[in-house]
C-alpha cells in the first residue's frame, strides 16, 4: 500500500493530535494507504492526558518532509497552519471543519469539510459510511477530540452531528463520558506553572485576513481571575511576538469554559474596533466578551469584519 | 425551509446542468434546504438532448444574485468560474471534483470534493449515504452527467466509484446505458452549423495559473478531420478573444473521443512549451496529442508546469 503522512495543524490541539492518529488508522482500516500520523508541535497538557489514559504513543514530531511526499491534512487547510514547505508536498486528502482559505492544489483531491464542531466527528462519520467500526483505542481518541473541541457541547460550534458522533464513539470506547470529560478539562485547563510566553503560544494560530497578518491565541481556564496578576507580563510578551512575526495584531482569548466568557487582550491594531464589534467597553488593551468561546465561529468573523471595515 | 440556489459553472456542460438540478433535489429530499437550481450560461446541445429526453425544464439563467444570498456550488469552486459577485454571496456548500484554487470562505462550510470523474458520482454517493433513493428523473440526470463527464468511462479521470455510481443510477432511471450513451454523444458532438466563435466558446474555462490568465476550451467531436478547414478561422477568433480578455494564452482542445486523441491549438504564449510537454511536434500553432482527453487531469497539470517552468 502507498505511504501517506497524516498531519494536524501547527501548535496542535487535542483534535489535531487525536484526529491525525484516528484518521491514519481509518486510512489503513479502509485499505486506502499505509498511513502514519505526525505532529507539528508540542503535545498540550490536555492531549498528553488523553495519550497517557488511552496508552497511545504520541505521533512523531516532524518539521519537514521531502518534496513530493503524499500528505493528508486534518483539522486545517490554510498554508500558514500547515507543515513548512506544504507547497512542495502532494496533498491527497483534507478532512477539516474550518473555513477554506489560502489553500490550493494542483489536481483534484479528496476534500471533506463540514461545519461541525470537531474534525473527529467527520472521521467518525467516514467510518460509519464505509461500514467500518473504529477499534476501542481509536474510538477513545475520537471521543477525546469531540469533547475537547466542542468543550463537551458548550461551544456554539456544536452541532447535532457532534452529539450523535460522541454517542457512537464513546460507547465503542467504553468510557463514562461525564467522568472522562471532567478529568480531561481539569488536566487541560490548569495554568499552574505556565509562563506568559507559554500561555500566549500554547494554542496560537496565524490568519491572513485581507492581506493583514493576524495572530489569534486562546487559553482555556477554569479560573479567569488567576490570569489578572500576569496581564502586564502577557501584554509585553504579545508585543514582542508581534514585532518578531510582523503581525498587525495579536489577539489573546482567555476563555473560562464554565462561566462561558472570555477576556480578550489585543496587542497592535484593531483593539478599539474589536471591542466595539463585541459591544464591550475597552479596559486598557483588553475587554470582557461574555458568551465568547469559539475562536473560529465568533472571533474570526468579527476580526475579519473589523479588519476589512465591513 | 431556508432557500438556497444551486449553481454549476459558467459555460455549463452536462455535469454542471444535471448535477445542479439533481443536487437541488437532494437538498430538498434530505430536508436541508428549499433548493433551486440555476445556470450561468447557454444549454449545450448535449445537455438539451438530456433535458428533452427526460422531460426536465432547463434551470433558469441567472446573471446575478442579491448580496448575502445562500448558494451551493456544484462542479466548480474557482472564483473565475462562479457566478459574478460570488464574493458577496453566502457560500454554504460545495460539491466538486476539481482542484481547489482561488476559493475562500468566511466561515466553515460543507465541502465535498473527491477525485472522481464526475460531480454526479458524488451526488449519487450522498443519496446512498443518507439512505435516500433518487427518483427516476433525478437518476436519469445523474446517469447523463456521469456518461458525459467520463465520456462513458473513456476519460482517464474515470474511477471505480464512477462505474459503481453509474450502475446504481442507470438502473433506477430504467435506461439502456449503451443505447442512451450513443444517442447522447451523437447529439453532443455534432459540430454541424457551428461557427468558429461558437466552437471556441461552447466549453471554455478561465484559469489563474501563477498569476497568468489562461483560457482553455474544449470541443468534442467524432470527426476530427472536419475541423481542419476551419483552423485559420479558429486561430483568428482565439487571438481576438485573447486580446479582449487579456488572457496570456488561449488553448483549444479538439478532442476525438472515439480515436482518443486531441488536436491542440494555442493562441498566445506557451505554444512551444506546451507541445514539448506533450512530446508532440509543433505544426504552426497546433499539435496532435494522442491520448489527451481530459482538460482537468491531463491539460491543466501540463499547462501549469509549462507556465511555472517546472
Amino acid at each position: 500500500m502507498e505511504k501517506i503522512y497524516v498531519s494536524g495543524h501547527k501548535v496542535p490541539d487535542t483534535d489535531s493530535i487525536c484526529s491525525a492518529i484516528a484518521y491514519a488508522q481509518f486510512l489503513k482500516d479502509s485499505g486506502q494507504y499505509d498511513a502514519q500520523a505526525i505532529r507539528l508541535g508540542e503535545i498540550s497538557r490536555e492531549s498528553q492526558f488523553v495519550l497517557d489514559t488511552l496508552e497511545v504513543a504520541a505521533p512523531p514530531l516532524v518539521e519537514a518532509l521531502e518534496a513530493g511526499t503524499a500528505i493528508a491534512l486534518v483539522d486545517h487547510n490554510e498554508r500558514g497552519q500547515a507543515i513548512d514547505g506544504i507547497e512542495e508536498l502532494d496533498i491527497r486528502q483534507v478532512v477539516d471543519h474550518h473555513r477554506i482559505a489560502n489553500f490550493e492544489t494542483k489536481g483534484p483531491v479528496f476534500y471533506r469539510a463540514e461545519p461541525v464542531g470537531c474534525t473527529a466527528t467527520i472521521v467518525s462519520k467516514l467510518y460509519r459510511e464505509r461500514g467500518l467500526t473504529p477499534d476501542e483505542t481509536t474510538a477513545g481518541l475520537l471521543t477525546s477530540a469531540i469533547l475537547s473541541d466542542t468543550l463537551y457541547f458548550r461551544s456554539p460550534t456544536t452541532t447535532q452531528e457532534d452529539r450523535e458522533a460522541l454517542d457512537y464513539v464513546s460507547k465503542l470506547a467504553g468510557l463514562n463520558v461525564d467522568d472522562y470529560a471532567d478529568r480531561l478539562f481539569k488536566a487541560g485547563t490548569s495554568l499552574e506553572g505556565m509562563s506568559a510566553q507559554e500561555l500566549i503560544s500554547a494554542d496560537a494560530k496565524e490568519f491572513n485576513i485581507d492581506g493583514k497578518l493576524a495572530r489569534v491565541a486562546q487559553v482555556m481556564t477554569a479560573d479567569l481571575a488567576s490570569v489578572e496578576p500576569v496581564l502586564p507580563e502577557l501584554m509585553e510578551a504579545m508585543d514582542e511576538v508581534r514585532k518578531e512575526t510582523g503581525a498587525q495584531t495579536f489577539v489573546l482569548m482567555v476563555t473560562d469554559i464554565f462561566q462561558e466568557t472570555s477576556k480578550v487582550l489585543v496587542s497592535g491594531d484593531y483593539v478599539a474596533g474589536l471591542a466595539s464589534a463585541f459591544e464591550s467597553p475597552l479596559e486598557g488593551s483588553s475587554f470582557m466578551a461574555p458568551g465568547l468561546l469559539s475562536r473560529k465561529k465568533q472571533m474570526i468573523p468579527k476580526l475579519t469584519d473589523t479588519i476589512t471595515g465591513k
